[in-house]
């Protein structure tokens, strides 16, 4: 078997938490049934769990031009070229529901250019991918691009601060060995 | 929506098929339920078709060292890295199917270098991948670390071809827009 | 030296193959003064061997709107993409004879952009080494882009089929250290 | 001239502030005598701002393994890599003045392998590298080179969340075109 | 401390030095203060070195179509590029003095699509950087880009042999592990 | 037809070139039977002519560890990793010739790894590769490697600047889009 990086970084046991993280991770687990992973790994940095989801509720909870759906969309679709196990499951199984589309999480993972998303999502995720893979590059052609298409400059923040912040998620995850809740691969596939 | 390749390759009707190629066809319908769309992409060329399926049959019908679902690891692992949604979908619902494991194909697609396999798995699959990425760059030191964990040159030739025959299958299914039946997405995912 | 690859998968002894591939084999040794490698080296597996030729006849031999010497260049150039001994050398032969043209395969496989070609081979070109490449990006655009210069939709087909053969055949002559044999290095390098 | 991204997302007028942002941005104006410009593209969101000041201090004031220099030459070594203007020269003169070195800013965002640092240092630098360029690829043999060099399981968190949270800021800073302060370039270039 | 390769490439006395090459250096030193270590690496080699400044010279003290701070730019840009220290430190001064801009070799060695020059130098600096990358690629497109911001074909030649000869340079510094002396990096930073 | 890159750069007519440099060429041309196209090209620009041919022959004619052969082999291993016409074809010609040996040149420009060449051959065409494609990588282990084939430290610096000189002419023989001349491709491919 292969998470050795794991090992390095045991989960804390819950009754040792800080209060607020403590409850954080208890209502997640009232809410979802279980647990996600990330809560447990992160939660030996307290003030880093703290930022870490301060940074992402900003991102993913705010109200935005980005459907909900489509903020999971840029998530999957960065974290599968950062090859990130933790976040390609776990965000496809909130894609799956947020979308209400069994298929389009895989889709996007394997390939986005091939998806099935309107041409509006796909100008989205070609930005958010240059934003992860080559944010240097960026210029005013992207931006252009993307405008085109109907995203105003405070979408594109969005973009590309999503696309930005899993630069960091997918980073953690990778170097941590973080797995996914076997629960997240089945998730949103049946029909309700 | 995104596959206007395979409007320049339509599928044959069945009825003008070749004999032999509409026989399989109606047994693979009948066995599976449904037809793989890569047997009605392929079909327009009935020659290159036989000689595809008597090649793919060769490699993952035969008898080798190998186990069936082992190949289909192969498969998933190096049409990952080439982003081909038909066979990661496909061929990732065979290898659910045959380790009989519902993870583990989500987990190569993804990094099979994070994937709950065993250290000879992990060997095999290294090998197939510099096939896949980098054959030209195949050492002997590549030949003596895959033998280490007991696969034989007999196994290292099934490992290779399955290899070389997903980039061809890989690069078709890229350019004709070949798209994977919605049947595939759930298969192997529910406990018998 | 450097060919240990080779050792690993000895050549059979020719009167040990079956009728069918032995037939082959001393028809092309008669046709040519000389057998040329890849059908020993593929010899030991019949089945694989049966596929990969009848899969060659059905891309290289048929009518198509490409000429042979243009399939050729096609080989030529992915295979020198992919640093394969075998196909550039013994492909770069028959391209050679099928131009009638001494320099065009050293052009082609050192850089096809300076090749002394049209600008409808160029544009064959560009699209076969995308889908040896990157066959994961080929957009609409791509068709577009070949299309212009006369190709049909089925010559799209052929164009890919060979670069997609041809990256198959690279990565099995690269894995079993296949060598071109001596003859082909001249060929077609002489006035008539 | 050219950063027009500058232009899509103005600096907010610092009263306009929520004011913990305000007092924030003063008090480093007080201590630093300019207000970096990272605080005034970050302030227009005050949220993303509170949780991206709360990482990097969690990380960067830290009590740790590594020396406040060493963290700086992450910073440097990742920024550069992702060819940062922002993170590279402010940073860079942090680098100077925390390591009290006029010249090893500029060698390590040039190539850090060609730095005069210690063996230690140039392992902990190879090992931010990998999270920042190929997360992926972390394996257990890079944990254990790093570790050879005293590095504790702690300080290779350290390590790696300093290498993601710049990953994030980077791609930021690239975005919005942030444009490093002109007082940067030339502290900690001259003896004291 | 890292520069072991300069231990195997020693460099020789000044007064076993053939009469030019000593005397050439004893200019240098009379003129700058100092003696550049690329003087003193390349002097173990006396016709190497006699042809490595005739060609500079000849590049960068002709009169040209380009400002000798704009050949210092494309210095920096490729030589940034190539990781070379010695070059992007030494280079970097030249520049700052020969545009009087303490800035603007920092933004050009970082990431030159962000740097404080006009739309001509970074029209400049794009073909430099592709004869540097992919001089293979290089199109007619390519030419009518740079050609349309007024360079000549002589302008593009000097453009095009400038990133030639400092990739030539950059990997001698490397594999020399040749050291930009402590007073490159100061020059050009303060006002006058 | 493809190289219209060489309309810009034209030949200068034989008699308005300085005497000296008319002078190497007719001497080139008797000796040689024809005027390989290098000098032609270069010839407009009699400062860089001198400095190139003078750097040339400094390290291809000079005494050394290593065979004219065994330079030759850099020239061709590198050229090819650029994708250089010219050097490739030209050179390959040169190799042919001085190894005695009709088929080294064509393995090593399609793939040096599988080139009928010595151990050591093959250790310092390693090295030379590394000089070409990653410089910047260069480290105390490469020298180790490449000394344990008793290359001493004159001969690797011949075996890194060969590398780098080629780096240079590559990329000025693909701006230009020099032409070999047709004589060089059948040169050393006939026995005596």
């Amino acid at each position: 078997m292969s998470q050795p990086a794991a090992d390095r970084f045991p989960t804390p046991a819950l009754e040792k938490l800080p209060a607020d993280i403590r409850e954080r991770i208890l209502a997640v687990q009232e809410k979802s049934g279980f647990v996600p992973n990330v809560f447990l790994t992160l939660a030996c940095r307290p003030e880093e769990f703290r930022a870490f989801f301060a940074y992402h509720d900003a991102l993913m909870e705010r109200d935005s031009g980005l459907t909900k759906a489509e903020r999971e969309m840029i998530v999957v679709a960065t974290s599968a070229a950062n090859q990130c196990h933790y976040c390609v499951v776990a965000h496809g199984a909130i894609l799956r529901i947020r979308a209400k589309n069994p298929l389009v999480a895989d889709q996007i993972a394997i390939n986005y250019r091939k998806a099935d998303i309107s041409p509006r999502q796909r100008a989205m995720l070609d930005f958010a991918m240059k934003v992860s893979r080559a944010a240097q590059d960026i210029s005013e052609q992207d931006f252009t691009e993307v405008s085109r298409h109907g995203f105003s400059d405070d979408d594109i923040w969005d973009i590309a601060a999503i696309a930005a912040f899993f630069a960091l998620s997918n980073r953690m995850a990778n170097v941590t060995g973080m797995r996914p809740n076997d629960e997240f691969y089945l998730m949103g596939r049946l029909p309700k």
